[in-house]
């Protein structure tokens, strides 16, 4: 590599500068503090483990965008962290064993070996929250009204939400006998709302049983989509009845909690269909085809790490939230200029105004009153009568 | 891997549960606000580069312990980040690119593919500060300043300060027409202190010249040994000398900065000695033989990214300083504990709390009051003629 290149970083991975780099720790504190206001707790996951933990219960996808290593000590195979919630399943599941509902959070970097989206970031620093031993709605509605929050917080304008469940799709295949390939052929046609394939996929169904997965290609848009579902899917299982159920009571909840805030429903949508267990939902803005956050119910992941518990939680990029958001989270600098020099006095009166929280640049040598204003500072230490003290720069 | 095994962590590498990780979170903020007030700006590197930006002027030490992977979009090999200095120094020399003084300050993990010791990790969260554009000692004395003000912060006891200069060791080669690899068999000598490997490798050299580089094992200890090196090293190269006077102010003014830190001094010791270029400096507690957090000058290591500047920071383990230190950095647990229920009156109660700055845990189905201790609240909401309120809980 030439010397002129040597700064290069690879495409989607980014290098951030100030003053970018400080409205994103203050996102993230303002985020965690949120978190903690709610109860939930702190977590931190390891950036590597040991790939087989890294993978369960994970959809292929995961796999194929997490970079690996051999461990030179154990030689085993490890991966980067791609997603950081199946690490807090295992906590959850294993280090914290605990009897009644656990809420745990986290914030950090993953890695991932190919973007999802062209232009998409390979290095998102993934912030999250994580509801376990949970399985009534109730703990669908506090996760997707904390993620509401976080937006909120953030002042993220024009969001909407999409909200679906995996219980229905998977309910009607169960019903209809389909599984494997089939079921698959299917899932991938509702995904690209192919009507068509959707048609010939299910032709040797009973009638019923056709009409209502074929039924979900259509059954999107607005709080009426739930009304036209119930009849639609008429004689369906219980569960996808109850399934149904459970959207309808989250999307009242909600519109009473966050009127401001448009609901979509799709039942055909299937984000994480090999990961979710049940209710799913993304928050979007106009002009952005990716989601700015999302989530869902994936009951049961922790069983690989030896206890199956109910779960649910979303996640989010807190540069998306930063890029996105019109939170003005950054304060303009302030601070006190002091002089070059290397005698106690001048120290100890320095270090009595960081103690006292104050920002105080000191000059070096060769600097003067002229560097202030670019070292952020809009006052300077003088001693006057043999005393530092803190005066207005003349401006 | 069997089920039971899954939760397994390679050696090295940690997750830190609650509350431990709300105790590192503290830290990380309670430091990168102490950088913050001593005018360091923050940045964020990347978690994983091209293995050529990263390891510019980097010894052989670094990678060695870098992960490699290829890049699956350029085909490139890229690492994971084992050290932040160098990527800080990048973005001085290239993306910045100021006239003037740069304090740049970071915090993240890193990764070593072998841990330093047998018991050491190999995942440390890095957090340290550096200083560019600043050639005079005033700008080593900041850092190191800095350095044992972050200890001070973390209340760490019985901290002890290692100084040293790596041009004494240098020049002295220099003079005597040491390279290569008998300077480098040298270096390794000195560094055991084996001082008949030491005799043996500088018995062909002219006599003072041999006595100048064998006096450096003999001095160490406290801050006589910069006034008997004075005498040994009589005669020196001007730059033995410069970097010797240059210690010796530095140690004066530290002295009366922190009069309660030992200083010492060894001349022999060559921490980091190919990529640092003069003060070099350590901070060590009684019984852990590795340093807690250690820094130097590194003039010139932007060079390789297009631009020479002087350049000198520190670095230490957030997680160390947690360990070792005595700071009580997360305060207790107080609450409000909110019954379960989704009307929107209580909603509009907690969440009116919760703007407030309150911890609020709502109650998930199943729970009662007497799951509000173990969510660490110390009241609840309770309805009082229909209005919310919140009161104490009877304990």
């Amino acid at each position: 590599m030439a010397t002129v290149d040597r700064w290069l970083l690879p495409d989607g991975i980014e290098e951030i500068l100030p003053p970018e780099a400080a409205s994103i720790e203050i996102a993230r504190r303002q985020v965690l503090e949120l978190f903690q206001r709610w109860g939930y707790e702190f977590v931190v996951t390891p950036h590597i483990e040991f790939l087989e933990s890294l993978l369960t219960a994970a959809g292929e996808d995961l796999e194929l965008r997490t970079f690996k290593v051999t461990d030179p000590l154990s030689g085993r195979l490890m991966g980067f962290r791609a997603d950081i919630t199946p690490q807090v399943a295992r906590m959850d599941a294993h280090a914290l064993r605990r009897e009644g509902p656990s809420r745990l959070c986290y914030a950090g970097s993953v890695l991932h070996s190919r973007p999802r989206a062209l232009t998409t970031s390979r290095s998102p620093i993934q912030i999250g929250a994580e509801l376990y031993g949970v399985s009534d709605t109730a703990g669908d509605l506090e996760v997707i009204s904390l993620l509401l929050s976080v937006l909120k917080l953030a002042e993220i304008p024009n969001v909407h939400m999409d909200l679906g469940h995996v219980g229905i799709y998977r309910g009607l295949c169960e019903a209809a006998g389909l599984s494997g390939e089939s079921e698959h052929a299917l899932f991938d046609a509702l995904q690209r709302k192919a009507i068509d394939e959707v048609m010939l996929l299910t032709q040797t169904l009973a009638p019923d049983q056709a009409d209502r997965l074929r039924a979900l290609v259509g059954l999107c848009g607005g709080r009426e989509v739930l009304d036209t579902a119930r009849q639609r899917l008429a004689g369906a299982p219980a569960a996808v009845l109850a399934a149904l159920d459970s959207l309808c009571s989250i999307a009242d909840a909600l519109a009473q909690r966050f009127p401001e805030v448009p609901l979509y429903f799709d039942l055909g949508e299937l984000r994480g269909y090999h990961y979710h267990t049940g209710v799913v939902f993304a928050a979007f803005v106009p002009g952005s085809g990716q989601a700015i956050a999302q989530g869902g119910r994936y009951d049961n992941i922790g069983a690989d790490f030896g206890r199956a518990r109910p779960a649910t939680g979303f996640s989010t990029d807190l540069k998306t939230l930063v890029t996105l958001g019109q939170a003005n989270m950054v304060e303009p600098l302030t601070g006190v200029w002091a002089p070059y020099g290397e005698g106690v006095q001048l120290w100890q009166a320095i270090r009595q105004l960081r103690d006292a929280g104050e920002r105080v640049v000191q000059a070096l040598p060769g600097q003067t009153d002229a560097d202030a204003c670019e070292a952020g500072c809009d006052r300077h230490l003088v001693c006057r009568d043999g005393h530092w003290q803190v005066a207005p720069l003349a401006s």
